[in-house]
């Protein structure tokens, strides 16, 4: 019988869950469940039911895992609690400071239950986290360092949108090479913010708009750009839907360690990924999770978990055997 | 308290098993087992006893994990599942056609003694085979590579050392550039055994041997070099001693996968390894293995395990909340 999943937002992060449960021969989508009117929003799965969010509760015993694909702001914090309350669930939830609160949320309402939630899944957090706590149990003495990029911010983009005089824009984050040769090269360097990223924009303005100015505003702007070097091109609203139309991301995590008697050699442990669609690769990643969640909780493992607690075979539909035959 | 630790067997790898363990906080090395005369054997570790291999039994109580240093070829299958009717074991088993065999054999000890083993850990088995499976669970539609080097590959020069007239000898496996830069494009080629990898030799000839002779055994060695481009240099012995006395080794693996309704994205994974020392980089590999078989007994969880089966946070002494907080 296939893992019956449940969907609960249907934004770009959304249609790519649908996207992997119907690649995935061991799941079936039954329901994506929306705040907006269920008989505007259009799905793609004809075999799934669109219904509002308040009537998730009567699909109780026809759900297995729900997925959980709102925004980490305001949405996932209420959300993922409640809804781990009758579900089993797995969220992106990536506010970092909030992580510990959020955690605990979550974990008294599935024990409560009886179901399992895992939180926090996708890229970073997520396989990104992976990759430092390996580095680091492997290589006890040595640096991790992570890089984002290149690739597409969408808190970025959003933040000049919202500047005067701005029709549209897209901001790209990209790691400098100077700093990533290091790394690989063994040197640990400490590296300020400044000097591990740069900030690429494209920028469509008004007609007459004050270009100087709106480029100072970005490139002052706290938080987002004042610790970068940014750079900013204004061109055509064609051009910005011609060459950067996509959500393409990546990044990679560097272990840099040493072993030996007197630390003399060096050992580089990096992780790479080069993503076409940052949501469907984020997508991909907790679909294999969601598997995770309900296999646990059919174990009677439930409470709220990390990917830091979960097995890598339970992230496959295969009989153990059948793993080690085929990945060791 | 600290983890007891035992090792059998003080080649590379058990010396470097040696030195991980006293990197590592939370360990201790209570002895060295060895099938050489016990008093002729100096370790590097003065708190530790160096004791013969028959002797072990002798240490049951204070010993909670066994690591396993022998060889693949004719010690391992023999002392991983004797060893685990009395110890927790960790080996690196590596030889891919008989781990099912060698599994069932740990396994049946290990869960008739209470204990538990953990086998074929490294880097390959071990974190190429995890990464492997990773790769493949969050994206089930691609093709996974994994090519090794550059790096020595012991068989490898000792196959050449055998050759009449060869006084020593070095041998690097080096992966084809063109080979990697289609696989990270995306192109997903299909690669025989000669596109992937070729071989570069460097060879000490006796004086007046006939090193015509000599190269053509080498490029024509069965199982060893006649499927694969080799190159092959004679040097003086002492330039092998100067430049080619380490034992580096290294590789990567990469996922390369589709999402979205048509396939229309790409996604490639890429772990990659640039390691100094090969049997350090295994050695601090298994050491962080045999934290997470010495908890998963202490929990009951007994039997033989793989990689797969241990989830990231047994690896490190931390508490669960504090790897949270460092590493998602």
């Amino acid at each position: 019988m296939s893992i019956r999943v449940g969907i609960v937002g249907y934004g770009n992060l959304g249609r790519g869950i649908e996207n992997a449960v119907n690649s995935s021969k061991d799941m079936e989508l039954v329901a994506v469940f929306t705040r907006r009117d269920p008989n505007a929003l259009k799905i793609a799965t004809k075999t799934a039911t669109v219904c509002n969010i308040n009537d998730a509760l009567s699909m109780k015993d026809e759900i297995d895992v729900m997925i959980m694909c709102g925004g980490s702001a305001t949405d996932l914090p209420v959300q993922t609690p409640e809804f781990a309350k009758n579900f089993n669930v797995v969220d992106s939830f990536d506010t970092h400071a909030r992580i510990p609160e959020h955690f605990n949320n979550v974990d008294i309402a599935a024990k409560a239950s009886g179901k399992t939630g895992i939180i926090s899944v996708g890229w970073d957090p997520g396989m990104f986290s992976l990759n430092r706590l390996y580095g680091e149990a492997i290589l006890p003495f040595g640096k991790t360092y992570t890089f984002w990029g290149k690739g597409v911010s969408q808190g970025h983009s959003d933040a000049i949108r919202r500047i005067d005089g701005v029709v549209d824009a897209k901001q790209y984050t990209v790691p400098y090479d100077e700093a990533l040769d290091a790394v690989r090269n063994g040197e640990n360097p400490e590296l300020s913010t400044r000097e591990k990223h740069w900030r690429e924009c494209f920028v469509v303005a008004e007609e007459g708009a004050d270009k100087e100015r709106i480029e100072k505003e970005i490139k002052t702007m706290p938080n987002y750009f004042d610790e970068y070097n940014t750079v900013v091109h204004f061109i055509t609203k064609e051009e910005l839907d011609k060459n950067h139309s996509g959500i393409p991301h990546g990044g990679v995590v560097i272990r840099s360690g040493k072993t030996g008697e007197n630390e003399e050699n060096t050992h580089i442990i990096e992780y790479k990924l080069k993503l076409d669609s940052n949501p469907e690769f984020t997508a991909s990643v907790i679909t294999a999770y969601a598997r995770a969640c309900y296999r646990l909780n059919k174990e009677g493992n439930v409470g709220c978990k990390t990917v830091f607690d979960i097995a890598p075979s339970y992230l496959l539909d295969m009989e153990n055997r059948d793993i080690v035959k085929k990945f060791l």
